[in-house]
């Protein structure tokens, strides 16, 4: 069993992992990433410890492998319902894709405002009107919201989402959002990613560049 | 004139920066930062003076603010043309939606090997086959790719996508691809993203919580 005080932390670790290998780094020992994700060593040997034997002395830890581990800890056991808010274009693809790589996230229900997407059916899920929002999370069980509003109505419709009871939010929107402290948002911003990547390679000659 | 050296490190301050912002860190010191990134703290201030008046002595670098000048300074400048690879559910979404928010970067190309798919018109884009991608790319100047194809496929997608020429490479898929060194790819991938929101809401109580 796996103390919670480690499990919290799993997220954290995915994250620096994820950053750590995107600029090509393959190994790193507990006392440098200890450094940087101001953690104790001794804290990430022990939680490390709960999952096998994943490093060796002097050599340190394997970051692709260690990747792979904790993306499997994330994964879900039991199925969670989510509601998609906004079914413009990436809305639909989103429920038409379903998540199908994890069998165990499923998108139950649809909502707009807009007249004309309310009705029409996607993958089966027919898009209701928001105002019908809190009573269907209610309903259905739903735990988790995907946000795919424009900008401008995102502070309106996050305001309605946490109205009806659900903490968990991911938002493909950059603009940070005021919610209250029990309630988890992720953002996506698919505009930044892709300046980032062309800033990357109009800057660096080599993937490993030596950034000091 | 910004230093090419101080140009090269934005993307990870900005990376880091956006991390640390998720956290609810507000504010930090470039002693604390650089322990964090491993970048001497010299460095950082130095760099970050090249941006104007970002902090105060004793109280250190305001995050959010930090994070806007960087996202800016990001933008870019000129047009970007971009070919999608993968004309399925989430491909047609991103060529309608053709990242609004930054005009200078415009998907103009689209390619896919399913004969349904190819001559199909999207957004005033059309569907050519993958046989064409080379060609195109060269006449177009197209500098970066979009790829939304299965994993199975990615790489041999990508391989074909370096063949073109192409150095810069935004992939909606997670697992890792091989590509030479002087390719950029930037991964996105919306499971894990979600996976790790649920995770962090049904572990946590508070955005802040204490971490160690």
């Amino acid at each position: 069993m796996v103390p919670k005080a480690t499990t919290k932390r799993i997220p954290l670790y995915f994250r620096y992992l994820k950053t750590l290998h995107e600029a090509g780094v393959k190994r790193i020992k507990s006392n440098e990433f200890s450094k940087m994700i101001q953690i104790p060593s001794a804290t990430i040997r022990r939680d490390f410890s709960h999952f096998g034997e994943l490093g060796r002395s002097g050599y340190g830890y394997d970051v692709p492998y260690l990747i792979e581990v904790f993306s499997d800890i994330l994964k879900t056991d039991i199925e969670k319902r989510i509601a998609l808010v906004g079914a413009g274009n990436l809305g639909k693809a989103l429920i038409k894709n379903n998540f199908r790589r994890d069998t165990n996230l499923n998108i139950v229900a649809a909502f707009d405002t807009n007249p004309e997407l309310i009705g029409e059916k996607i993958n089966g899920i027919t898009v209701k009107n928001m105002s019908e929002l809190k009573s269907i999370v209610k309903k259905e069980g739903i735990t988790t919201v995907i946000m795919t509003v424009p900008s401008s109505k995102a502070q309106q419709v996050i305001d309605q989402v946490v109205d009806a009871g659900v903490t968990a939010i991911l938002n493909f929107a950059p603009k940070r959002l005021k919610v209250p402290s029990h309630v988890q948002v992720q953002y996506i911003d698919l505009t930044t990613e892709l300046q980032t990547l062309i800033y990357y390679d109009e800057n660096y000659n080599h993937a490993n560049v030596d950034l000091i």
